[in-house]
């Protein structure tokens, strides 16, 4: 009988993997370096090592365990293929065939790490219960991921969950890091907050705690907003209308039972969500404004677990 | 051994009744029309009369027929349950557990006519081939359906592919049909685009053809777009920048294979594609520039083949 099932998200410096039960229980979880040296050739044998390393030490038979998911930081095609991960040196790797082989056949898949993400909030995060939601990772980028019926949607170019890049101000002037002008990123990411933070503090304003602080940042505009500071509340509103705005456009495509809210700058908590919520629900469609709003609850684990659920469903 | 399905695409006045071999072809189409006395009570048993009379006339035994698909103009719930539909006059009525015991048994499906439509054109219309696509209905208003992995995607509430109604200006004045300001539909259904040649017509222009049109019509807006009339050509530019935008945040939510663009205004055919596209690529992001641009071939019947669709999957 199949009792467990191995998630590894494979980062740039590191390899998270957790050993679950086949009902979603954690039951250890550790790291492995990600060795990038000669494109990556070793990442998935070192992988494979500490899984095994790991079985023999538990005493658990490959009989037992349901198989591998795995994290990948870039596209990766629904038969587990990576044509390029510039993070990893990759190029055209095929992650089951090559990893299968050196885990004596257990059963491999993989998916985008974002979108994996996505996948392990619904399972056992801010998502757990739902079965359609949006994920949003606010870090130093936007990032995101789109789950229906339980399923990841890959996209047909990988692109889908890729949020933060639909254009939100065709009048912007700066470019975003796709090159393109007035991304959603460019405003909502924790980089977007500061540049608006900034942009505000050089205009004239009233005394703000803002002024005090030395090196703006994401966490300082959400500390002092919460503080009632007045020049704080206009950051945050607009960066709420912005994103809220787009939420309710994303709501009339997928139309999600509940958005999760992750990445570095959610951890504004409850504060950031119902602002964000206020602005969705003004513009949403009629029937949606009651979506679901959730913060997310694995943090930087969110990748492990949804892979753990890839190959436990 | 199955050969034949149905599909039933229920309308305010009459039902598009296909009937069509399980490999997608279709054998004979016929339209009843739609009772919407007595809160509709008997448009249901008048389908059921069609079919069997149709059965009977060709010799078809109920065993050959695998089963009957069913759309209608509302929101329809997974389990074919619809809680209001105003164009029929239904209140919670489940077309399954209704419509199969008048059917000897036979398998019944139902599902949101525009979603259907969807479901239609990727089977045997404009997205033939592709499994995942986004269709656009311009008419007098702006609908959608948005299909993954050969599946409709209902959405949460029901809204999954109410494209029409994201926001894309909220500093518009006037009032869309939703109570909201600034949606698509505004701008880009057959409705918005007389408006939008309205507004240019009422400033200051040079010499154009549509000075002379009694009645201005998206018709008339695209023939004289043709005859590279200039003030046509700033209308269509204007309606296909604010689509083309559009379509490029869809693409960062599915990232679809194609987009398959219906409804009386596509009649313009590939001048309108091509417009829209331009656009498109300029907005898109740069994995997703390439998404193909397809115009819904089926018409009126789409619906009718994506009810069969449903059921012959």
């Amino acid at each position: 009988m199949k009792k467990y099932g191995f998630g590894v998200d494979i980062g740039g410096t590191t390899c998270k993997i957790g050993l679950f039960e086949t009902t979603g229980q954690l039951v250890e979880k550790w790291e492995v370096p990600t060795d990038t040296q000669e494109a990556g050739k070793n990442i998935l044998p070192d992988v494979a090592a500490s899984l095994k390393g790991k079985m023999q030490e538990r005493g658990i038979p490959k009989e037992e365990v349901e198989g591998i998911g795995i994290g990948i930081p870039g596209p990766v095609q629904a038969d587990g293929s990576v044509a390029v991960c510039v993070n990893l040196g990759w190029k055209n790797i095929n992650v089951p065939k090559e990893l299968e082989p050196l885990m004596d056949g257990i059963p491999v898949k993989a998916g985008n790490d974002a979108n994996v993400a996505a996948l392990g909030e619904m399972w056992q995060g801010g998502g757990k219960g739902c079965k359609s939601l949006i994920m949003v990772t606010l870090g130093t980028g936007v990032g995101g991921g789109i789950i229906i019926d339980e399923q990841i949607v890959p996209g047909t170019h990988g692109a889908g969950g890729e949020i933060g890049h639909i254009v939100v101000n065709p009048h912007e002037k700066i470019a975003c890091n796709c090159g393109r002008k007035g991304c959603l990123e460019q405003y909502c990411s924790a980089t977007g907050i500061v540049r608006l933070a900034k942009e505000f503090l050089a205009e004239e304003h009233g005394p703000s705690l803002l002024d005090d602080v030395q090196e703006i940042s994401a966490k300082a505009v959400f500390d002092t907003y919460k503080e009632n500071d007045a020049l704080a509340g206009k950051i945050v509103e607009k960066f709420a209308r912005i994103l809220g705005r787009a939420l309710s456009s994303f709501a009339c495509v997928t139309d999600p039972e509940v958005f999760v809210i992750g990445g570095g700058v959610s951890k504004a908590g409850t504060p950031l969500i119902d602002v964000v919520n206020k602005y969705y629900k003004e513009a949403a469609f009629s029937s949606c404004t009651d979506t679901k709003f959730a913060l997310a609850s694995l943090g930087n684990d969110a990748g492990m677990y949804g892979c753990a659920r890839l190959i436990l469903e």
